[in-house]
């Protein structure tokens, strides 16, 4: 049952052909791309205002101001993405650029950084999409933490069963939320130019305009350039030439992003807007400044609400891809590197929802309060790998290596500040949590690297030393012991098994008395086998204990080098929940038995059904 | 270092003989089995009188009429469980009373509602003892589930360790708390009789008193009576003459809780005050009034909020110890039965910590919301622990039993109607959870009756049968499969003791490509044994299929009857997070192949250290 439900939940289980997926070109990819940086435009304008809002009137020039740096570091970064992309036509990740060119260290500290944006993208885009649709139908404000994690569930549910197939849909939100934000900024335009003016909310100077304060309002604006290496990532996504394509899809991405997010910003400077007013997101403010309650009003919020989930969806196929990619260096858990039935990577998918949801409970699905954390990864991740890039050019010396170096080097240089500020600017607002997670993750990163490499290395047998070793002599006598609670069809089936892999067999029995043990050596006796019965006592019927120390007594005689094989039954049952009332014990007598390196445990299904009976 | 952080946390584990507690007389057996039924002062009259609010100012007098029918109903119990106690002396929850005079399905259905009841005496305990603590040090209420949460942990953690070895400390809350409020009451009188009046708040009567609301203020007074029925469960915890003591400690509990309650319920008749005033709680209010900032104020208080706690944890020994029962006579998961290191039934302690906190994070901590769901359970008890005794007498027809019958009959019949009642009036605030809960409690108590009945019948084997079974003759052979990823330490090891048990080896190799399947062989080969390989193409090296489909194929030729030995190598590994990167695929390829009956799977361990070469 529990399988037909996992069936339903996330499909059939695919088979391995259908891996290969199908390719976009420039009009497919730059939607699903462009989703991540794009769906920024909903939060980032309101963000940077929140902090601006404090010293007052001031704030709506100063917005201004910050977007035209934001989009300088937009431009400079499209042009220095543009050349990794054409450096690695196979994907170029940062975790690859520095792991290649400036080693280890810096290729796992790219991938921690990225892989906790990752999980803060999925957090912020629900919760700002949430938001979004709580300023529209504020009767579902109760129900936030809520519906975040209906669609967090909703999201892996989706990626469980490999979501990838239905990429033209995907492409659909992006287009339409492009065409409601452009509509937006032409219609507000107009509105403005014919002199529609609305009163600006009066505010009040509450304290002098400081550096600081900029530098914080810079640094939530910072999150609208999130994902905007997604293209990098992507390359031998796009069909052929799959290089000039992406670059067409990085420029249109890079124009798209100052269009809206400038454009965005600059509407919040015409209708003053002010955050968190009557509960309504600033984007929720001017869409209803501009269209009312007309059908475009809900267009915009349902357009904007869709692609910030698809921007969360993005996330969801970078970190599997990403830390499966690690998992394969040995940097993460194994498990994270297999496909699940559906070829998607499950763990990866899994591990990704907890902690955003999770991140979501503890902030209360709260964008302000979850943009303290957001964007220094990303910014971490720009930064190494564009030093990357300008090592490799240092390093190749072509064709104008001059230039490229320059750009490169520059786009490291600038983002490098860009971390500094974050961390400094957003340090008490929650900057200080990846401050210590990211190099957490690099330290216990490297730690699973040292563990997978020593046991390489313990496993590793030279082919000089295989021919030296002889299998087919025996090296020791295989030993069998059989615990059983009475005599009944399991340990009758136990006993026989026993019998067929060792002459040496002990039967095993703890009792909690006297009266007991009577009752199982008459029993006993009745079998008329030759195999030894041993009791000992124990209340409770603790097993494993009186076991080991029978095996260190002089009675059992055991010789070093001699394996004891333990065979223990195990009930395979036919309903799942009937596994809750089995095995409890079993697999505690197991975990302790295993700790000794002379004892296998041997399993011995048990097949029950309603009504049958097991031997005859 | 998992190990570790467990002895840390829960102690070092005792041996069996520590079982036998210290006995309690009737000074310190009192406070112990009091604290549950006293505690409840603290929320009982509140949530009467947020009920009765709505009615305006009548309400006040309207609680005192209800507080005399509530003390009517505490005496008839009294009376009633003395003859529990004189005929159970060994302890007669209403789960054995039930179940011995009225059948199994009312001693289940005693036994469910009961473990309902206990859950939500720890979670309205915790949440009024924290609304108390949140009333007095009102900066705290942010964090109101959070401190839940944290007392649930330490409840959970201290009952883990066995709390039971400090009984007398324990006993000191609840005479503290006894002291605070009979000082109120004496306090509160005199300054009233000395003319001190506080003007009542005034209240717009918003409905006409109805019936309805009348029984709904009484169904919440009813929590008061929750864990009057405990002194009769605990008889044989008392020093001889144990049903003497117990009668004395039912008799006196019951005094108290009519002192305590009624003083409480009249003293916020005399000193009106608001239920929720500036988010204070009543008892906190009537207090305040009394005492004002004084430290007789905070004494009260703290008293309150630690018989609150104390409440929580006598429900900590009383859930665990009853579905130990119940879990002994089958109608549980047997993993409740069993007691851990310290000797607590720790399953127990748990299933019962996880379902507190989470009915305390679904209700926010709320008390009003909680006491919807509460008592119900309860009375159900009372309804068929009565109803059975009443049926005892009515068959032993010993000296009195009229009398007696008459007793427990009226007493069954009057807590049957307040069931009704509860079930009624509550029902849309919480109660209809209940409803439902409970019948599913049952009947899934019944199903895992009807699975454990028949695996037994399943797995028993008659005495005659015993006799005509040939264990030493053999049954069939033995063949074994070696599932080998490469010829490393691990391989090797488990073939060479394939060797020790078998004669009909074959080594079992998945490869994902022709190059990989010539490395393989071409290694294999240099061991130079008679052990046949076999290679199989699989991408993404999935193993159980293919293994499968070998079993079932002409090539291996298996014969019905023969068993298979399946050997996988597990990694035991030291530090307890290297076992997060491993023997996840082993996990699951043993649950696959364990499905088949023929399919023995025998575990190999392999220590890992961090520098040792395991073979030679």
């Amino acid at each position: 049952m529990r399988m037909r439900f996992k069936r339903w939940l996330v499909g059939r289980p695919l088979r391995n052909e259908k891996l290969h997926e199908e390719k976009f070109n420039v009009f497919w990819g730059l939607p699903i791309l462009a989703s991540d940086a794009l769906s920024s435009v909903a939060y980032a304008s309101e963000e940077m205002l929140l902090v601006l809002v404090a010293v007052g009137m001031l704030a709506y020039s100063q917005l201004t101001y910050i977007s035209v740096g934001i989009i300088g570091l937009v431009i400079l970064l499209i042009f220095s993405y543009i050349q990794t992309i054409q450096t690695y036509p196979n994907g170029g990740g940062a975790y690859i650029v520095a792991k290649e060119n400036l080693g280890v260290l810096a290729g796992v500290t790219a991938g921690a950084a990225l892989s906790v944006d990752y999980i803060l993208t999925v957090a912020v885009s629900v919760s700002s999409g949430v938001a979004q649709l709580v300023s529209a139908f504020p009767s579902l404000a109760p129900y936030t933490v809520l519906i975040c994690l209906i669609l967090i569930a909703l999201l892996m549910i989706g990626n469980l069963r490999g979501i990838k197939e239905s990429a033209k849909l995907f492409s659909l939100p992006a287009y339409a939320f492009i065409i409601a934000v452009v509509s937006m900024l032409i219609a507000g335009f107009f509105k403005f130019q014919v002199g529609e003016r609305i009163t600006p909310p009066t505010l009040a100077s509450l304290e002098p305009i400081s550096l600081f304060i900029l530098l914080k309002a810079f640094s939530n604006g910072c999150s609208a350039l999130t994902g905007i290496e997604a293209v990098s990532n992507a390359v031998p996504s796009f069909k052929e030439p799959s290089v000039k394509n992406a670059r067409t899809v990085m420029l249109l991405l890079g124009g798209l992003v100052i269009l809206l997010f400038g454009g965005v910003s600059f509407l919040s400077f015409l209708y003053p807007v002010l955050p968190g007013f009557e509960g309504k997101t600033v984007f929720v403010q001017i869409a209803s400044h501009i269209f009312g309650n007309s059908p475009m009003f809900y267009y915009v919020m349902g357009s904007s609400v869709l692609i910030l989930l698809m921007a969360a969806n993005t996330a969801y196929s970078g970190f599997p891809l990403l830390v499966s990619v690690i998992a394969n260096d040995g940097y993460a858990p194994r498990q994270f590197s297999m496909r699940g039935d559906r070829l998607s990577f499950s763990n990866g998918i899994i591990a990704m929802s907890i902690c955003s949801a999770l991140l979501i409970m503890v902030f209360n699905a709260n964008v302000s309060h979850l943009i303290g954390l957001y964007a220094i990864g990303v910014f971490i991740s720009f930064t190494l790998s564009q030093a990357g890039m300008f090592m490799k050019w240092m390093r190749s010396k072509e064709t104008n290596w001059r230039w490229k170096a320059a750009l490169n080097g520059f786009g490291a240089f600038v983002t490098g500040i860009v971390v500094v500020i974050i961390a400094f600017a957003k340090f008490e607002e929650g900057a200080w949590i990846v401050v210590l997670i990211v190099p957490l993750c690099i330290y216990l990163m490297l730690k699973v690297k040292k563990h997978y490499s020593a046991i390489a290395k313990q496993l590793r047998v030279e082919d000089e030393d295989i021919q030296k070793i002889n299998i087919t002599e025996q090296h020791y006598v295989n030993r069998v012991i059989v615990p059983i609670q009475s005599i009944n069809a399991a340990s009758i089936r136990a006993l026989r098994y026993a019998r067929t892999i060792s002459e040496n067999v002990v039967a095993f029995n703890v009792s909690i008395d006297e009266e007991e043990r009577r009752k199982i050596e008459r029993k006993f006796h009745m079998l008329n086998t030759d195999i030894r019965l041993i009791v000992k006592y124990s209340p409770y019927r603790k097993v494993v204990s009186p076991l080991l120390r029978f095996i260190k007594s002089n009675e059992y005689n055991y010789e070093k080098g001699e394996v004891i094989t333990v065979i223990l039954p195990q009930f395979v049952v036919r309903k799942w929940w009937h596994s809750i009332l089995h095995n409890h014990s079993r697999l505690f007598i197991q975990r302790e038995l295993l700790k000794h390196k002379h004892i296998v445990v041997a399993t011995m299904p048990l097949q029950l059904k309603d009504d049958e009976i097991i031997i005859k």
